[in-house]
């Protein structure tokens, strides 16, 4: 039961976020160091992300499957700057059945060498490819300083892994899938994304290409939410992935890999959320619509309960919540389900009952204005276009609050305005340096150069020199 | 591509399993001792077995979460019986980020300690029970003998854990969970079970009564194929899990917890395959019709590529596969989709075009016997029909395989007879000493005392004192 007051969202965004994930029963702390608990209301957020992707994934052919938790240390060391990159944050295991290990066991970070172990095995010819297989699981990289959902040292995620006969056809799987990233992120989350290729230095430890989908957060840092990599021929190599092509030579395959995870639930959070709480996406929250009886003695409740239980039989087809705990005051309700972000609320009293209507609460717009009182006829219909109204509202004002916050910048001087409290989007050399005097300077990291970047020609915001690549630099997650 | 010749089951029905299982691509062997791959074929499976298992869950109004991976070592301490069960088996991580930990973290063998920590703070007054959690997910045991599903030093599974306000209600919760187990076992895996108590020394480490599913392979081994266990407030107690009840006192909680894992995998080969490899039941298989096409020419092709098509789409409701390679000629289609086990074969040829018609071969019944030609007309309601034929004659299969091999035993000697090759269901004196004695002298385990047992007396078949309680012995996976 929540009723805390939170930290408003304007004053400490960074304290409003750790407290509504606490008091909305998202997550808690575990007692393991920057470990977490997903509560059952976080994971119905959770599973609904991963029903979403799920089917994406299907229906662009992939299948499930799952690989071991550990990995021995000598696999991540055979592709020289995987283990580079990983190497600082691994969890390892030295312990096993009371004896020392032989060979350390990793706590797996990501999967692409023990994928890539199978798939030499399984891999003998052009019939076995392509390989589309994704695995939903847990994995564990050891942060230093985390934060619930957007950091922690184990998460939840899914690793998509591909292997190709050609080097086309492995690029073509790493946009594809970043598609379904940046569709399922617009049309279920409601979270207005930018699609993009990495800069060098923000590569996948191991990637030949990295790509991310980049969204905007309520205090306007960016989050990456999903990212897919092109692999080339690195993995293939260290791990000897061959099939024999059509003219019966042996060939190296082409892999790729995809992921997103339980930050995208932090993601949710901060780019809906408001003083009051959780915003969340009709068509991603656990419950949709939540009645609230309203009643003061046991005469009024006799004839409100029956109409409740009627309207809730006629919203079967919603997610649906009848909140009818006795100890807590109606107002208490109503502050609990906006600090949950539940989109709809429904409110039945002795009044509506004799006029045949009802009261309806929108979650995202609070007070007068998302407020209306209907006739209890077609009210499945009525609840249907509101939480799809609900749903594309939440959308718009995403995209309209990036917009409002993203600037295009003429000098450096305005780049370091800008980047304080927004995004920019400014021509850059390509020289990883400037890159790097930009993040010491002003904090702001390159997040991607967008895939519909049209073609032309700018000088780098940083050192004048001409550039053919215009990036989006923030602050990050 | 399967082609392998594997082990007849009747010779050699250990090495036969094993080849099943890799050859019908369900499962391989992991780089890393003990642990397994579960492939596509075979994690489909597994979602098939969640569904139905998580319908019942949330329909018995459970909710599911996610808890650390990691476990502080002192945790397992807090439960003597507890650690005492699991300090053999623990895969310790003793370094993370590059620095050695200052306490040891288990890798989670089972998630009571941990679970327990977070009750504890969870938990304030009667108000918040029942706490009804399940968890899928992984964990970690270190087995010495393993073999693919059955015993794994990684296995996956889903583990419940529930607290409440009274001993009578953890009771029910147990028998609950176990009633769900059976429930899912015999009308979805059509793998009959014996649900039943553990004896003392076959207990969970920390329970104060457990339970478990028992089913008999075709080996006529038992397996015990999940299990559900009344804790008591050993749990409560150890990690401090109280609330306030109605009268303002501060009382432990009692707890439960129950699991069944990938092990069930295992059951449902052992229990329905044959010579040819696996029989899947139509509720749970991956694929539940394979329609194969067949023609020797492009003129052929064209005649009954149409009708496949045409069929594939009236059969849209059933989980369905058309094998269109062109490499392989049908009879090795009709192996390879045999050894998977696929439940229902549909042909369909030039002259089933001119006629109208299609075979249908049912994989539990091989040859002639399970083979018809039938027309194309209402072809949906046949598919359906026969589907529910293959799941039920599968279930009455095992039952009488079962019964075939189950017998009472009047005297030791006829006792130990019958453990050779089959259940002896025998009275026993509730004495653990006569329990070690007839396991170390036949090497079968007390497997459980059934729920139905009627009362009754009779003499203990090792000691001959008077005994209470019939149990069913068996050697066991």
């Amino acid at each position: 039961m929540a009723s805390e007051k939170i930290t408003l969202r304007s004053e400490n965004f960074s304290d409003w976020y750790n407290q509504v994930v606490i008091a909305a029963e998202l997550a808690d702390y575990a007692p393991v160091r920057g470990c977490m608990v997903v509560r059952p209301y976080g994971w119905a957020l959770w599973e609904n992300i991963q029903a979403a992707l799920d089917q994406r994934f299907k229906a662009t052919g992939h299948v499930n499957a799952a690989f071991p938790l550990f990995i021995p240390m000598s696999f991540l060391e055979k592709e020289k700057e995987h283990i580079e990159g990983f190497s600082p944050e691994l969890a390892v295991v030295t312990i096993g059945g009371g004896q020392v290990l032989e060979e350390p066991w990793v706590v797996r970070p990501t999967s692409e060498t023990i994928i890539g172990f199978m798939y030499a095995k399984w891999i003998k010819s052009y019939r076995d490819l392509p390989v589309l297989i994704n695995q939903w699981g847990n994995v564990v990289r050891w942060e230093m300083r985390t934060k619930l959902f957007l950091r922690t040292l184990e998460f939840y995620w899914q690793e998509g892994h591909t292997a190709h006969a050609t080097k086309e056809e492995a690029q073509e799987e790493t946009l594809r899938m970043l598609d379904v990233y940046a569709d399922f992120s617009i049309n279920e989350a409601a979270v207005p994304v930018i699609p993009g290729r990495k800069t060098e230095s923000e590569k996948f430890s191991g990637a030949v290409d990295s790509y991310s989908i980049e969204a905007m957060m309520g205090d306007t840092r960016a989050l990456q939410a999903g990212t897919s990599h092109f692999l080339g021929q690195n993995f293939a190599k260290a791990f000897d992935i061959q099939y024999l092509d059509h003219h019966n030579q042996l060939q190296h395959v082409w892999t790729t890999s995809w992921g997103l995870s339980t930050r995208f639930i932090g993601a949710i959070i901060m780019t809906h959320g408001d003083d009051q709480g959780l915003i969340l996406p009709p068509k991603v929250a656990p419950i949709q619509v939540v009645i609230i009886p309203i009643y003061r003695n046991d005469d009024e409740a006799s004839r409100v309960l029956p109409v409740v239980k009627r309207i809730q039989t006629e919203l079967g087809n919603f997610r649906l919540k009848v909140d009818n705990r006795e100890e807590v005051t109606p107002g208490f309700k109503f502050n609990d389900w906006e600090l949950k972000g539940v989109p709809l609320r429904i409110e039945i009293g002795p009044k509506d009952v004799s006029k045949g209507t009802v009261a309806l609460a929108r979650r995202d717009k609070p007070g007068k204005d998302g407020r209306s009182f209907v006739p209890q006829e077609n009210l499945n219909l009525q609840v249907s276009e509101l939480l799809t109204s609900i749903q594309s509202d939440l959308y718009d004002n995403a995209v309209s609050f990036r917009a409002n916050n993203t600037h295009e910048s003429e000098s450096y001087a305005e780049f370091k305005d800008i980047v304080t409290h927004g995004w920019a989007y400014t021509w850059w050399c390509g020289n990883s340096d400037c890159e790097q005097k930009i993040k010491e300077e002003t904090r702001a990291t390159a997040r991607c150069i967008p895939l519909d970047e049209r073609d032309g020609m700018g000088r780098c915001i940083y050192c004048g020199e001409p550039a053919t690549e215009k990036v989006y630099f923030a602050r990050a997650y």
